[in-house]
């Protein structure tokens, strides 16, 4: 899913984004909620009609942001009292809070509330921080959504198997009063060692019931895509493609390049000469070069259009591979035509 | 003509600047030359292909940036030796090297390298730099350019009309024996107050032959289009739509208004509700207030194509009210329609 932090994926328009055709947008209840507002975006028709999507959307519940973001956190029982972090003025998220944003929103897919614990937080904490998470998880359940909403759960834990497992169970028993539409993994790719990442998701993945969806929170490197989806991930986000691209940090099948690299100056080819993204059947690596280094903003936009393409279309082609029984091939392929070289 | 300073309009693609449809776009023979070159644009096949723009394309000469953007200039007979505004170093451009650029920029107008001296300069040095201008439009005019490639003049003297007439006079004697393709005005709206710059071309325009297009350069506000437009001027070029865009002022049929206003914020209506463009069709004030607020890159690009299209719109309107012979009608309720308070 591509990320539209603040009501629009970043440089790009909806028509833009239609033709990469990502089958979900992600929204932020923490940033909609301080700008425009809730309310506000509830008034022009929700947030599709207001940003120009019609596919779907999947607003994250504040929770991630409050934490990483704000600051002057006090956190309750109740919910959590945060300062903003545009201005600095005093506001207050709880699960009633964040299911009362995300309804105003209108997305279709609504995440819990949660308390999320950076990477290496002290196991006594982190017990705390889960019984929280799951005594939220049940108030969010009992808020009212619109009828094409639905709610996921998200798991936390760190990289506390334990821990996690019985967060889980906590999770399957209240699913089973009212079934939630998904399930997410939180609280990893936040400072913790990627093998611990790794062996966490591992364990925890085929644990999810399989009926449902299976979310990856914040998650997006080409390589943690293929490692998610042998797991058994079917969502992810990240905001990595889109910033990148500003930056001018390519994704492409043969590896990452840099475009403000002297090598691209003189190059007459395109970027990826495995995709049909609108970048790389208009333009050449020099024109992009001449761009980024000249300033112009529609450096980002093209360098987004093509990071966006390349991720999205990984997963479609993974997903083929999957109903094909060859995704482990595919994977392999895949991960050998990255060079360690800049392409 | 929108502008393509660097090989772009600033925060569009080409596919938008498309659907807009200006008839040509204007590239920049002094930034283009300096960065990336007018070599390494011509190994990668000419500006068009470069930029992705298959329509025609109009290239300044380079004579006025280097007298309103470069430092350190030293104005010979030969040319101007000058440092470049990006990093100083010291270039040399004159009526050979001006169309040696433009040749290898491959653009289809080519525009004569002159001295623009800004407004209110002596009279005894503006005769001295118009009859420099002649003698370097001989030069220009001896130069070889690509077989699509035509011609323009351009037409110096300040607000002085007898210095411009007999500049005229001149410019005509080598147009006797080698047509040029087009004329322009050149050397206005650099300062000057403006009731002279409408004597000027009330006064001149139609002594420019009439069989040739007659270009008003650097004028591109609206009320400048119209009544440029009932001088007589069939082609203008400006950067004002492009970057009133991008600070958040549009230009609408009902007149100006800025979207950053808090007016906007709550405004369920497009921005210009006689506009087709893809912005009015797509979005509210609202979301466009609120990108704009939020810095969304999104903002600009959404703003451009309206203000690109308003603009171009514009002319292509009056184009077709001149051919109707109602241009005074059209032009009288294009301005009652312009509100001096805020629409």
């Amino acid at each position: 899913m591509p990320v539209g932090t603040q009501g629009a994926v970043k440089a790009v328009t909806p028509a833009q984004l239609a033709e990469i055709a990502p089958e979900v947008i992600l929204g932020n209840t923490y940033h909609l909620g301080l700008r425009p507002g809730g309310e506000q975006v509830a008034r022009l028709g929700g947030l599709h009609r207001f940003m120009g999507w019609e596919g779907p959307i999947l607003t994250d519940s504040g929770g991630f942001q409050v934490f990483s973001l704000s600051s002057l956190r006090r956190v309750e029982e109740d919910g959590v009292t945060f300062a903003s972090h545009l201005d600095g003025s005093r506001h207050f998220l709880s699960p009633e809070r964040s299911m009362e944003i995300q309804r105003q929103l209108g997305s279709d897919i609504v995440m819990a509330f949660d308390e999320c614990p950076p990477g290496g937080t002290a196991r006594a904490e982190l017990e705390r921080s889960v019984a929280r998470t799951t005594r939220w998880l049940a108030r969010c359940r009992a808020c009212e959504l619109a009828p094409h909403q639905g709610l996921f759960a998200i798991l936390q834990g760190g990289t506390q198997l334990d821990l996690r497992r019985e967060h889980l169970d906590r999770i399957l028993e209240l699913d089973a009063r009212t079934p939630f539409q998904g399930f997410a993994v939180g609280g990893l790719s936040v400072g913790e060692p990627k093998a611990e990442m790794e062996a966490t998701l591992a364990a925890l993945v085929k644990e999810l019931p399989g009926d449902r969806a299976r979310y990856l929170m914040g998650v997006g490197t080409p390589e943690d895509l293929l490692s998610g989806i042998a797991q058994g991930v079917d969502l992810f986000d990240c905001v990595l493609p889109t910033r990148e691209a500003r930056h001018g940090r390519l994704l492409t099948s043969r590896g990452r390049l840099n475009i403000k690299n002297a090598r691209h100056r003189e190059a007459d080819l395109p970027l990826d000469p495995d995709c049909a993204c609108y970048t790389c059947r208009s333009f050449s690596r020099a024109y992009l070069h001449h761009l980024f280094r000249a300033g112009e903003p529609l450096a980002s936009t093209l360098n987004t259009i093509h990071n966006l393409s390349y991720t999205v279309g990984l997963t479609r082609n993974a997903r083929r591979a999957l109903l094909e029984t060859r995704f482990e091939d595919f994977a392999r392929r895949t991960r050998e035509a990255w060079t360690t070289e800049e392409p």
